[in-house]
């Protein structure tokens, strides 16, 4: 098949940019020192690849990344880098021979964890991003908790996201330092192997974590694209000029096919003026049957968007694979 | 099942009020003076009831939505308004038996629909939305084209989406005149018998076309909302919350359970701070295990984000619905 002949709006995947950033990712950081997260590709083709590139252990967001995982033959050591009240579909994957580890933060994940039949915890900490985890004070007390309870407590996990995306490097390293300072010194009162945190725009610079959850590096967005870091854009929504105008032309790719909420996708040759549901109107006009290559502001809810990707070699699709860890 | 068993994140439709918003634009604009747009709510199963409450024709925006209604038996007579360039799927449809009718606006499309196999059509015409559409004083030889080609021309279509949304009363009406004013002006030209224009936000005020493509009053949103118009929210992402903290609390439904193109969802009883992909943050803080009914600002996309709905009435889910027209 080649490219010209896939039907718009699609998501098309650069095999060769992709190979490269997997590459990159796993000579900075091999095998257990990355904990790929899942939920920026929502892929488990594309997980078998950073599998192969050695990293066995994998982060998930959903219960369902984590089923699907599994089922995908990778749930080798799935940590769910997040709170659940009902653990018992997680628990059915470590009665089937997943390893599977869940994030808590409280007496109430706790309880659902064991309950539900996870044998094995994280204490998820706040370490400045006002989301999950604990107070690191309590982290401690959490795990001497989630021990009472027979789970487990294979360390900390504490997510800068309030740090991955700026902009200015040396304040980017100086704040996930402060932020690693906390998370350390909860993971002195829990104990355990794991000290896991990190993203994208931290993954070098946090040299505290024992492993980092970077996602966003395989496929990359124009968001994390601003970050120079030393991965290139292998991801692009391809759409088809279905109207054009003296001013302007409409490609047929619009708000259900892309995550906004970082704002519009971005035209290499182009300027995006707006997206309308089903429509993306651009500058400058261009002939109808044109395509337009799009990059995505944020690569995770827009791969959300699609049921597969086009995996393209030059002119070539040389694979084509499901999006199937995308739903809950 | 009690909408307490739902498992989060959930998309929600009340059950009553969807009926309510029904029956009011059903008693507004009855049978063929509405051609409901199921780009809002891509679900065969919702697009049944307003074909009950009398709409028969339905206007789609995509190949996929197309095929869907006519595998439902809702193919009595689809508007695709929108262009495309390979029309053969649409020729199948039409070789089934559905009645497709596509919107065209430049010789390549037309051309596609005729190679394509679709035999009606209508002029696209730019009312001042810079999107899809021919000029005003263009449309009549469009039309000729087509002709030619051996479609039928069934009039004219042209969407006041620069009008829709505006919160003045006054200025919308105003504005949708002068719309309209273009739209009939090619109409002239063109011929047939369809004047198909308007939205949720035009629907009172329209009074030139001969059909109304609203969608959204079904469900509703919030950016719909703050119009004063005669329907009520009935569409809700529902989330547990999963992790407390002193200042907020977190819920677990985020950018990939809403269309955020139109900014956060809202809350009833407190403040959405942020969202991220499986998080949203909110104040004030409330107990783990809260729910959460969430409304959303765009609901086109947020529905293409959701594999089913869950319709409810009080306090039971009277039935779980397929959101059966996503993808392409």
């Amino acid at each position: 098949m080649r490219l010209t002949e896939v039907e718009t709006p699609a998501l098309l995947v650069d095999a060769d940019v992709l190979e490269q950033n997997i590459a990159a990712m796993a000579q900075a950081l091999p095998g257990g020192r990355l904990r790929p997260h899942v939920k920026a590709h929502k892929c488990t083709s594309l997980a078998r690849q950073q599998a192969v590139a050695g990293h066995l252990g994998f982060t998930c967001a959903t219960i369902r990344e984590c089923e699907g995982m599994a089922a995908a033959g990778l749930g080798h050591d799935l940590l769910l880098a997040n709170e659940v009240l009902d653990a018992s579909r997680l628990g059915s994957l470590t009665a089937a021979g997943a390893r599977v580890t869940v994030a808590v933060d409280s007496a109430e994940t706790i309880d659902a964890a064991a309950s539900g039949g996870v044998r094995e915890v994280v204490i998820d900490v706040n370490v400045g991003l006002p989301r999950c985890g604990c107070a690191p004070q309590d982290a401690g007390q959490l795990a001497d908790r989630a021990r009472r309870a027979g789970l487990a407590v294979r360390g900390v996990m504490g997510y800068e996201g309030h740090v991955v995306g700026l902009v200015d490097a040396a304040e980017r390293a100086e704040r996930c330092g402060a932020a690693m300072e906390l998370l350390l010194a909860a993971h002195a009162d829990v104990g355990g192997e794991l000290v896991s945190a990190g993203g994208t725009g931290t993954y070098a610079v946090n040299t505290w974590a024992s492993e980092i959850q970077a996602g966003s590096y395989a496929l990359m967005d124009t968001a994390y694209g601003r970050l120079g870091l030393p991965f290139e854009q292998a991801a692009f929504v391809l759409a088809t000029v279905i109207s054009r105008s003296p001013g302007w032309a409409v490609g047929d790719a619009g708000l259900k096919a892309f995550g906004m909420d970082k704002g519009n996708p971005s035209l290499g040759d182009g300027k995006v003026l707006f997206c309308s549901d089903e429509h993306v109107t651009v500058t400058p006009s261009r002939p109808v049957g044109d395509r337009l290559w799009l990059a995505p502001a944020h690569i995770d809810p827009t791969m959300a968007c699609h049921e597969r990707l086009y995996l393209f070699s030059g002119e070539d699709v040389v694979d084509i694979w499901p999006i199937d860890l995308r739903g809950w």
